[in-house]
């Protein structure tokens, strides 16, 4: 299906773009993530496996189990937590919390109790938010042990004196940590990585929309033949970042270019925050879809807090992974809270992420190096039907524009996104350009 | 005349700049645009050889004739193209268009037509301007055989049903392209390029002012004793660039800084364009000389488009060549159409372009490096009758301020122009002080 | 006192600077600036030797005396002048000016002269402000001889015709220049320098708040055990510091750092002239400093005029000098006049520069640059108790995110400097967060 001895999946991608049905896409993906939103997902257990399973319908990852307490770096893989109900039920029998109809009222990662408990003794357990008294916060303690109830600052402020009734059905116990994975075989060993969490319960925006947009983006690139190979993580947060590196150590030499999705769907601006390196092609490429995306976005500096680009990039490893969400974590009002539901994750911008993500590709996949093979003076282009024929008139057209820069830059050090960059152009343009002038024996790929 | 072993000639430009009569200078250079304007020019043929032979009472440049068919890198030299005239005459038997009276009603290099045609058929040889309709376009068709007129919309929008009587008497027949050329010879075999476009036919500041100015500078120079030798080129635009690169490759290797001249001397700012490598030292010094004009100017990047710079910086030659203007090519209303008359050309706008330009030479001329040959701590200037001698006062003269940033700075591996860059001081000044410390004892010329 | 195997003095001096009691100091140093303030300074004789010996009642300088006749470099250090009285006296007798009162009244250096002079001759030595009615200016004529007067222009411009009697009674003879010095021994032979100039007579910011505190600088750190050597130098402008270099080059090669004290008491903002160099340490760590001071404050690149930086900062030394002031030399109205007396000074802005000074000092003790012992992905912190245990909060604390900046960027190649200019975080909060992981086994400090 792709063009050129080398020429990646560029032009796939740009048919599939010019071909994307944006409404269609962006309700199949809302309604994955309505379907994703219920389940009570943590870094291990049944919700996670479940998860993936419903990923698999886009895409065939697969799924793997890495047994707790493997040595992982520093860390130790936990015990795997089991969830089967939690309720928190007042003096008066009225139900204060019930996690079956909200997953976050739990303290993700609970201990099992059951046992009747003083209000001023529930205190010690509950976590609310004062600034946001509406609102349920989602709170996890993963690393030591502890019960304890999430609930909005409104209720807490409510609970009356008395004896509450606390039941937590949960089990953490030896069992696995599972992580979803998916390879699109390139023609290349060097890898494109697109790793996303999926450890978080019911927040819809982060992060059953990264989710399921990341299963979309692998079914898509499955249908080409791409240059690099594209590695799809579905992994915990941390600690299934930490996991796969530890246990992939010879592969992740592999990434040249990766990108941590999140925060996929909702309203605010693309924002792409640099990889640790900062002016790695990923970034540059990233920088560049943005730049002529027509709207609003930002860049940011990498720092050593977020995702697991936290991981990427530790030092050991400074892999060339940035991040492209739309508004980043810990900025919208929403996060983490019960407020990140369904109703947040806008369809059209779900789908505009995607197309995001597909251009970063298409300038991977397209980004070649080439030399002009006419390099004293211009060639005269009217002559090969490639420039208008009148002269005289004050602007050159855009596409006689990108020829002429892709031949004055084309001395075998830069690449089609040096040109791009420097002359403004969109790549798009630019490699299109560069295509004419191949064709007409212009232009040839170099050997790096 | 100059000074120094090989002071290069900035003292006698310093003193021109100072004599400088503009209103002189600006008076005769527009009575030449003058003389110059209703000449029908074109890349190749008579009218090009008449204005060089005007030029010739400026500066004695020699002409060069290449025979048609010669091949240049990618091209071919072009049949030659003589004009006698053109008509185009109306039904009732009106003269619609004569290129008696305006040379630009003829599409340039058309090929000779006799005969009647309808409006319709008519109307695909027509080239006129919708968006200003008052003005008759200036079109080519150099490289296509065709025949064609230009009109004003007003008046094409008029044209009546009926037979048009089209009379063009023009020959396209083996011949030569000329072009003008005069080298001022220096002191080193190193070149400064001053090239200029001389093919337009009756547009007076794209490019009748640049040739005018082109010539005076000539002229100038010609008084001077150099340290560069000044190559000056007035070629028909593209075709005549290329043809002088392909045949004097070597002498192209020579420049080490060079200029494209045009649009001169309309009354829009100075604007230089910076040569494909972007920080070469012609460009600093243009930089330099526009930042301390006391005007309003523009610094803007190479780009592969505009005049002759597209030529000397392909990736082939790379040269260090800008491109000083006023307005840029394409960015004044008259561009390319009639209204870019005599009136257009301001005569002090035009005499300030070639301050400018003699204000780069001699940035060129003068820019030496040297050591301090008193480095450790400041040298005692007040001994030597070069510093005040009362102190306390706050500030020091802008006179000593140069001294001392010239003593701060040579240590053998800055220029002065990286000294004025610095100190944000004029070059003439940081120059003086140069020659002040240098017959003090304090500062040496270093062999580079 | 100092902790770690070379951890320098920055402990004691945070713990100083949170100590510090701002009111006392302010009040004592501007007690010091009034009492030098009425002494007849010079850049030799009793007055300066006289301010110096105050001086040392705060820290031990000593005292060197250098020969009139002693070549240092281009210069010779001149013959002593010794003041004793200056009276000019009108023709009704009335007192025009007289040294007792204001010394700035007799231009500093002046030869003596007793006579009579008509005011025509008169004019000839007087120098006053036009621009400044009401100041008394500073002048000097080290290196030309000659005697005046220095009136206010008010005063000036009543003068009447008739004889004026002129009595000054100095001497100048062969003698020496006087300076202080005082070396702090840290564990390391490389020096951090601080020079003020102590050669000005009644010029309260410029310079006896300088000298002030330049003597509380060296008093506190001799109560440390730095890791840097110290050298203060208390040096006539100009004079001094080429005489101390010219007989010190080798200890000048050991300068690592340095800051040129003066103007340190205005109210104006605290301004940072770097050093030649430009991106020296000492010009990262003072820019740090007062990026994060929480005022105003201003940056400017080096430029060869001003105090002795200009000295410090010649092509043959080029030593990292940079010169840490409030409103700079010659910008304040009051500067080199009457009005720079001690109500300029103002106690708690003393005793602000003073402080940052301190927190300079502690950069450059407490920059070292650490090795990452756990480099592959993060650390898990928690377990160490470096890191809070509830996840899900949308922030991590100040103390967190130092910890992971640390972390991230300790790659052997950052210094904690670096890694504070790029986490935008204070350095002391850095140096304590790479402090708590080095004593959890985290973290190593390279040998460089």
């Amino acid at each position: 299906m792709s063009s050129g001895k080398d020429g990646g999946a560029a032009d796939d991608l740009r048919s599939a773009l010019e071909a994307l049905d944006a409404g269609a896409l962006g309700a199949e993906l809302h309604a994955l993530v309505q379907e994703l939103y219920p389940i009570c997902r943590s870094i291990t257990g049944d919700g996670l496996r479940e998860s993936l399973r419903i990923l698999q319908r886009l895409a065939p990852l697969s799924l793997h189990e890495v047994k707790s307490g493997t040595p992982v770096f520093d860390w130790v893989v936990p015990r795997e937590w089991s969830f089967r109900s939690a309720r928190l039920v007042g003096p008066s029998g009225e139900v204060v919390a019930d996690a079956a109809r909200l997953n976050l009222h739990l303290l993700n990662y609970s201990i099992p109790f059951h046992g009747t408990v003083s209000l001023e003794e529930l205190e010690q357990h509950l976590h609310s938010l004062p600034d946001a008294p509406s609102r349920v916060p989602y709170r996890t303690s993963y690393y030591r042990e502890a019960w304890g109830f999430c609930l909005s600052h409104d209720v807490r402020r409510r609970l009356g004196p008395g004896q509450y009734r606390v039941d937590i059905d949960t089990t953490l116990a030896d069992g696995s940590l599972t992580y979803g994975e998916l390879l699109v075989r390139g023609k290349r060993e060097e890898e494109v990585l697109v790793s996303t969490h999926c450890c978080h319960p019911s927040l819809a925006n982060d992060n059953c929309a990264g989710m399921a947009m990341c299963a979309a983006l692998a079914r898509l690139l499955l249908r080409t033949r791409p240059r690099y190979s594209y590695r799809f993580l579905f992994v915990p947060g941390t600690i299934g970042a930490i996991t796969w590196l530890a246990l992939h150590q010879a592969e992740a030499r592999r990434i040249a270019h990766g990108l941590v999705a999140a925060c996929a769907g909702d309203a605010g601006r693309l924002t792409y925050k640099r990889s640790r390196r900062g002016n790695a092609e990923i970034d540059r490429a990233a920088a560049h879809v943005l730049a002529h995306s027509g709207q609003p976005f930002e860049l940011r500096d990498f720092t050593p807090y977020g995702y697991d680009e936290r991981q990427y990039g530790s030092p050991g490893f400074d892999l060339a992974v940035g991040s492209l969400t739309r508004t980043p974590y810990g900025e919208y009002p929403e996060y983490h809270t019960s407020a990140d539901d369904p109703s947040l994750v806008v369809p059209s911008k779900l789908a505009d992420t995607f197309r995001r993500y597909l251009e970063v590709f298409e300038v991977l996949e397209g980004n070649g190096t080439y030399r002009n093979l006419s390099p004293m003076c211009e060639p005269q282009l009217g002559k090969r039907g490639l420039y208008g024929t009148v002269g005289g008139q004050s602007h050159a057209q855009a596409s006689q524009m990108a020829m002429l820069w892709v031949l004055n830059l084309s001395d075998g050090s830069r690449s089609l996104l040096d040109v791009a960059e420097r002359a403004r152009l969109p790549f798009p343009d630019v490699r299109r350009a560069a295509q004419a002038l191949e064709r007409a024996g212009l232009l040839a790929e170099t050997g790096g």
